[in-house]
C-alpha cells in the first residue's frame, strides 16, 4: 500500500477580535491557554487589517468578539479574521460572540425591511466560519439563521444565583418588560418560583399613532420586582417599567440582563431611576466610565470557557448547560 | 446584428396540491383564473407522483398546499411540484403555503433537537422555490429561515372585524394563551383599543416535574375574554386557558386563531368547553364532521388571491396588508 | 506556541428511524454496538419529532431507515435526524437507506415530470448528509444524483448463494422480468453460468394504445426459470412474466429480488401464482401478515454492518463488496 | 413614485464553439438568424480563447458545441463560452450538446471511479448554465445529472421514418446490441410494431475471464435485423452483433445510431463488415474521410431548430417532440 | 389554457447609501430620475437600520455606495441594502461601488493574512447582489473575485483629457509611483504618446530591513511628470516620488488619480509638496475642509450614469467605455 | 454511552496526472512514498477515463498534474481524478498544479472576455478539491480566486541561488520584461541587491495602431542583464527584450522563468539569440527535443515535496518558503 501514515492529532486555538480584550484574555485564562498572537489594526482610510504571528494549519479555531460599539467595525473585523483563518488552512472555525449583534432585527416589522440576524448569520458562514457560540439570544429562533450548529448558553443560572443571594425571593415578582421578554421571564419564575408579571406597551388612545403607554399587567403591589431582559441598550424601556411598577405599588425595583450595551444615555438613566441595582454580565465591554454603584457585572468567562473545552473535546454542552443546546 | 427580439411577457399560473383543494379553487376564482390541470396521486408504496398537464415553460407559477395532515405527505408532494416546475422550465416559482408546516419547531427547546422550521425552509429552497407566500408564521422570525422574498400575510383585519361585529369591545379583554402569543396580543389591543391578559404557565412547586398550572395575569373579573392565537392544535391549551378565566370572574370567552389544525380530542374539547364561539380560517381544510355549532370558519381566500395577484404584477403587498411585507 | 493538543478520536454512532427497528438493531448487532437512545414521535397533526438522548458531537453518524410505506413519512423522518445532527455538531453524517425510496422516479417519462430519485438525493444533502450506503438501487445512475460519496452495495452474493443451493443450475435460466432489468439478469448469468431470456412489454397491435402483451425474447422451454428484479412492488410484472413464460414451456418459475414491497395485492397474486419459491432481502420490513409458504427472506444486515464498520475504519468496501463501490 | 419604466424584451443569441460550424450553421439557418460573430483560437501552449464581438447583454443565449474529438478540448471551450456569456451580462444561456461528453461514464462500475457525466453537468453550471438541450442521451438519468431543465429530444422519429422508407418493416426485427439498450429497442419496436431480439455478451465459460460471446437472444432467422443503438463509437460491437444474428440465421442487417462517434477503426469495420447500410445523424461531425457508401447522414438541424425556438418563446418543446420532455 | 399573460415591464431605480450623497444625487439626475426615499439611520448601540419607502417589487435595483472612511459602515449598510432589497423582490440587484473598498488586500503578501477584497465580492454575493459596477480596480484581478457581471469603468479619458488641456504633452513623462501602477501608466503613455518612468522602491541595503529607497527608473531630466496612481491616500509615497523626480531633474509634477481617498496626512503632505496639481474625481467624497488649491476634482457621475443607463437597456457598456467591459 | 470509538489516524496519498510523470515521481521520492497506481487511459473518442488501484478511503490526497499542453486534455483528467476521490471517500483532497493553466486569463482585457483562471479554480472546487498548492502564479491575486487555502510557493531562492552561483551580481542589472513582472523583478533586485530596468511597450507613433516598441526603461549599459519572467511561452518578449537591451549596450543577457512553457517557436528563438543562458524549472515537462545547450532546468520538486509533508502534518509553510503562504 502507497502512503504515509501518523496518527491524528487536535489543537486549540483561541483568537481574539479588538473588541472586548479583557473577555478574550479571562476565557483563555479558564481554558488554560493563551490568545494567539495576532497583528490587527486600521489603515487611515478606515479598511482593517488582521494576520496572525503563529501557524494555524490544522487548528480547532475559537474566534471570539463581542459585538459592541462600532458594532459594523467589529463585526468585519471578525470576518476577516475567518476569511483568513480559512485560507491558513485552519481545521475548524467556531465564531465566539457573547453578543450576537443585530439580534433584533430578526424579522421585518414593516415591508422592504431588512433581516440583519439572517444576514449576519450568512456572512460568518461566506467568510467560513462552521459554528457558532453565543449567549443569551434576543430570540431562539436566531438559532435557526446559521446553517451548521449553534451552541446556544444561558446565563440564567448566573444572574439567578446573584439574585437568590441579595433578594428574599418569597417577596419577588419576576417582570417582563416587554410581550417579547415573557418567555425568558417564564424561565425565571419557574427557577426562583415566583409569580409573573408583564410590562404592557399600550397605543395610547388620547394621543397620536405612535406613542405607547405602559401599562402593568399582574400584581405587584408591595412585592420586589425583578425585570428581567436579555439586554439593556438606552435603557429607557427599562426605567419607564420601573416607574410603572412602582406606580402600582412595587416597593422594590431590580433590574438584570445578560448584555449591558448601555449605549446613549444608559448610564445617567439608570443612575437617576429609583431602580436598586442592576446585574449584568461582561458578554459587552463595560467601560469604566460606564460604571456606577448600583451596577454588578458578573463574569460570563466561565460559562464561555467551559463551552469552548467542551466542544473542542466533543463533550456534552447539553449537559452542563441546561440542555439547551 | 444577429439574434432575434420580441416583446416579453409574463404569464401567472396556479398549481395546487390535494391538501386542499376547495382553498386552492377558491383562490384561483378570486384572481380570475383556472387552477393548471394536473395528474397527482400516490404509487402503491406510497411514493408521490405527479405530472402537469399544460406547458409551463416561462410561466410565474404559484403552488398552493395547506400543510395539514398527513403533513410529510403534503410537503413532500408540494416539493415534488416544486421540482417539476423546476426542471420544467417555470420562470419564477412561488411557494403558497396558507400554513407553514413545522412552524412550532423554529428553535431547539433543548439539545439534540432539530430545527425543522428551518429545515423545511431550506428543503423548498433546494426543491426550486424563489419565494414564499404565508399567512400568519407561528414566530415572524421564520420568515428569516427562506433565503429569499417571504410575503407573510396577516388574518388579523379578516378576524377582528368579526370580533367586532359579534361583541361590544368595550367590554373586552384580549387574552394570550402562553408567553408565545403576547406579541400578537397587544396587534389585538392596539386594534380593539383593549386591555390584555395573559395566562402564564408556572411549574406547579407542589407536583412533579413537569406539571405546569395556568395563571391568570392580568384582570378579568367581569369581562369578555377573547383568546388570541395562531392556530388551535389539541385544543388543550385553549379550554384550560378558558377555564382559568372563568375560575377569575371572566364572564364570557371567545377564542379565535387563525389556523384550524384541529387534531384528536380538539372539536370535542371545544365542542364541550364553556367557550362561547370558536372563530377560524380557512387555511387548513376543516372537514364537515369537525365542524360544530360554536365554530365559525372565515376564508382566507381573497387575501392570498390579492397577494398572489400583487406579486405577479410588482404591486405592493405592503400597502395592501398592512405594511408587513 | 499557543493552543491545546489532544489525540484525535473516532466515534462511530448508529441511528435508527422507525421504519424498520428490527433491520437496525441487527445491524447493530453485527457491529457489535447498540442504537442511540432516540426520542422519535408525531404530534397530532402529523408532524415528526426527534430528538437523541445522547451527546452525538464530534461523532462519525450512520443513520438508518428503510423508505417502506409511508414513504413520505419516513423519508421526512431521516431527513429531521440528518438536520438534528448537524445542528448536534456530529463530525460526519452518513444516510443508511437499504431501499431508496423514489428511484423508479430517476428520469422524466414525459413532460413536466419531477426527478424524485434526484430530489430526495439533494434534500438529504440539504438537511445535512455527507454520503450515503444503499443496496440494489432501481438504476446505478442513482449513484450520480446525490453529491458526495456513495456505497452501493449489492444482494446479488446473498440472493445467488440461496438459488445454488436450492436450484440445478444446469437447468437454470435467468430471465429478465423487462428491459430495464437486463443488466441485472447479466450479473446472474455470469454468476451462475446460465443462458438469459427477457420479457419484452410489447404493445399490443389488436387492442387501444397502452396495453401491453408479455412476450418472452429467448428459449425458456423445458428451463427452471428464475426471474431477478431489484424489488417486487405490486407484483403484476412479475406474475405475467410468470405466466408467459410457463405458456412457452417452462417447467418451473422461482422469482428473486432485493427489495420486498409488497404493495397492495402484491401478497395475494404471488400466493396464487404459480411461480415456487419468492425469494427477498429484508432492506424493507415484511409484515407478519404478508409472510407466506413459498417466500424466503434473507438477512441484508451482515451485508450493511459490514460496510458501516469498512466505511467507519477506512478500509476498501469494494474489495470485500465485489468491486462496485 | 421614482424610477424609469421600459417595456421588457426579450433577445434570441446564438452561438457556437469550432467543434462542429456545419451543424450550428444549419440551425442557425433554420431559425433564421445568424450565429453571432465569435474571436476564438488556443494560445501556442493549448490555453483556449473566446471572445465574442457583439454585445451580450441580456440576450437569451444559446451555446452550441458537439462533444466530438477532442472531448476535453471542446468542452473547455463551451464552459469558458459559458463564463464569458455570464460575465458578459447575458440573461440565460442555455448549453445546446447534440452529443452529450461523458455520458457513458454515468455510474461507477468499479470503485475509484469518476461518475464523469455528472461532473461535466456540474462544470456547465458552475460555468454558468441554466439549462441544457440535448439528444438521445446515453440513459435518460442523465438528465437527473443536471439541476436545471433539460430538454432531451429524440432522434427516434427521424431515423425511423428513413427505415420506413427503406424496409418492408413486417420482415424487422428490431435486435438491442446489449442489455443497455432494450428500453431504446422497445420504443423501436413500439413505433414499428416489430418483434425484438437482444445480443447478450455472455462470459464464455470455456475461456479466461474477461473474454465474452455475443449471443442472440430471441428470433432472428429470415429476418431483416435493425440493430438500434444510441451511438456508434469504435463499431466493434455493432460488427460482432451483426456477425451473430448472421450466424442465426438473419437475411438482412441494418445499423442505425444517433450519435456517429467512429472513432479509431469504426469506419473500417462497418465498410468491411456485412452490414447494408449505416444510419446515422449528424449530431457529431462525420469527416469527409469517414463517410462511405453505406452510410447515410441525416439532419438533427431542424429538431434542434425547432426546440431552440420553442425554448426561446416558451411554447411546449413536449408537445413537438414526443411528450419527453 | 389556463393562466393570465400580461406584458412584461421593466423598472430601473436607483438607492443609495448615506456615505457619499452628493455623488448618488448628481448620478440620479444625469440618469433623469430620483432616488428612492429611505429611512437609514444606525441604532445607539451602532447598528445599522435601513427601510425603502417605496415598493421595490419587481426593480432593477442600482444600490450606490462609495466605500469611505468609517468603511465598514459604509459596506455593512450596502449589504443591509441589498439584502432588503433581495426581500422585497427586487428582480435584479447591482451593486454600485465608485471606489471598491479593501481592493489593497487583494492577495496575500504573507502567510495567515486575508484576502479581504475577495471576502468582500463574496459577502456582496451573500446578501444578495447580483452584478457589480465599480470604476478603476486596483487591480483588474478583482473582477475576478465576483462572481457574475461585473461592469468595471475607466476613468482615464476623464482624467487625461483633463491633463491635455493643461499642458503640453510633448513636454510629459508619464510616472508610475510604483511596480503595481505600471500597467496604468503604459495606458496613459499609449493615450498620450508619451515616454515613462518608474518610481522603483528598493531596499537600502545600508539600512535596517524594512526601508525603502525611492529611484526613479527612466529619463525624467527637464521633463513635466505626470505621477498616475489608482488612489491618493495618505500621500506619503506619492509625496515622496515627486521628491524623487525632482531630485532627478524633473522640471514640474502633477498627480492624477482616480479615488481621493486622502485619509490622515494626505491634504498637508500634498499643500505642502512641490506638486502643482493634483488631479482627482469624486468617487470618494472630499470634504470641504479637504479641498484645497492646488486640488482638482472632476465629476464621475457622467461616466457611472451612462453605464447604469447602458445596463438598464441591456445596451454595451464596452462600447461607451472603451472596450474594457 | 452507545458508540465505538478508535484513534484518529491520518494518511497521506499521492496521486499523478499524465501530464508530467517524472515529476510526480520525483516529489513522491523527496516524500519518502510512491505514487499510488492509477490507470488513466483515453477512450478513442477522447474522453478520459481514471481509476484508482487501491483504496483512498480516509485519505489526506494530493493530486499532482502539470497543466502543460494539450492544456485542456490534463486539466479536465485533474477534474476526473478529483471526482472519482470525493466519490471514493477521500477525506480531504488537495490539487497540486506546479504551473496554473489559464493564469493569464486573469481579467476581462476586453468586454466579452471570460476570466478563465477564476473559472478554472471554481471548476476545482466543483470537481471536489478543497485546497491548493501551487508555484508562482502569473499574479498572486488569483491565490483569491479560489475558495480555500492555497499554498502559493515561491521559485526565487531555488532560480536565484543559481545565479548568484554563475554571475557577478555587482554586475548585474534586472530587467522585467513588461508592466506585469515589475513586482517580482523588484523582488530580485531585493534578493541580489542590483538595480531594475524595464522594458516599457509602447505603441509605435509612426506605425497601425497595434506595433509596440520594445523601450527599455533604466540604464543597462555595460551591464549583464537577468530577465525575470514567471514563464517562458513562446519566447517572442523575451528575445526582442534581449535585442533592445544590447541594443541599450548590456554586455550580457541572462534569462530566468519559473515555468518553460516553450510553445512553438520558443526553442529555436532563444536559441538564435544572444542571451547567454535561459534558467527554469521543471514545472512544466521540458521534453529532450526542447532541451538546448544554453539551457539549465532546476529541479522544484523538492519544494513541492517539502510544502505537502508540511501541509500534511500541518507545519507552516509560511516558515519554510518566505512568509508568502
Amino acid at each position: 500500500m502507497s502512503g504515509i501514515i501518523t496518527s491524528g492529532q487536535k489543537k486549540l486555538m483561541l483568537f481574539a477580535g479588538r473588541a472586548h480584550p479583557d473577555l478574550a484574555k479571562e476565557i483563555a485564562k479558564n481554558i488554560g491557554t493563551e490568545l494567539v498572537p495576532t497583528a490587527a489594526y486600521d489603515f487611515a482610510n478606515g479598511e482593517t487589517f488582521v494576520r496572525f504571528l503563529e501557524s494555524v494549519r490544522g487548528s480547532d479555531a475559537f474566534v471570539i468578539q463581542s459585538h459592541t460599539a462600532p458594532i459594523n467595525q467589529w463585526i468585519m473585523e471578525q470576518l476577516i479574521m475567518c476569511d483568513a483563518l480559512k485560507r491558513a488552512s485552519a481545521q475548524r472555525i467556531t465564531v465566539v460572540a457573547p453578543f450576537f449583534g443585530y439580534a433584533r432585527q430578526d424579522k421585518k416589522h414593516r415591508g422592504r425591511e431588512p433581516i440583519s440576524a439572517r444576514l449576519v448569520a450568512d456572512l460568518f458562514k461566506t467568510a467560513g466560519a462552521d459554528r457558532l457560540i453565543t449567549v443569551d439570544l434576543h430570540t431562539a429562533q436566531i438559532q435557526g439563521f446559521f446553517d451548521g450548529p449553534v451552541d446556544h448558553l444561558f446565563a440564567l443560572d448566573l444572574l439567578a444565583d446573584h439574585v437568590e443571594q441579595r433578594l428574599d425571593t418569597s417577596q419577588v415578582t419576576v417582570v417582563a418588560p416587554d410581550a417579547g421578554r415573557v418567555r425568558v421571564a417564564e424561565r425565571w419564575t419557574d427557577r426562583l418560583g415566583c409569580p409573573l408579571a408583564i410590562i404592557h406597551k399600550r397605543r395610547d388612545p388620547e394621543v397620536a399613532n405612535e406613542v405607547k403607554m405602559f401599562e402593568v399587567v399582574g400584581d405587584v403591589a408591595g412585592r420586589t420586582c425583578v425585570i428581567v431582559d436579555d439586554m439593556i441598550d438606552t435603557g429607557g424601556t427599562i426605567v419607564k417599567a420601573a416607574d410603572a411598577l412602582f406606580e402600582q405599588g412595587a416597593t422594590k425595583v431590580v433590574a438584570t440582563a445578560t448584555h449591558g450595551v448601555l449605549s446613549g444615555p444608559a448610564v445617567d438613566r439608570l443612575k437617576n431611576s429609583r431602580i436598586s441595582e442592576v446585574i449584568l454580565t461582561n458578554t459587552l465591554p463595560i467601560a469604566e466610565d460606564k460604571q456606577f454603584d448600583k451596577l454588578t457585572v458578573l463574569s460570563i468567562a466561565p460559562l464561555i470557557g467551559r463551552a469552548i473545552s467542551e466542544v473542542f473535546s466533543d463533550g456534552s454542552v447539553t449537559s452542563l448547560f441546561g440542555g439547551q443546546s
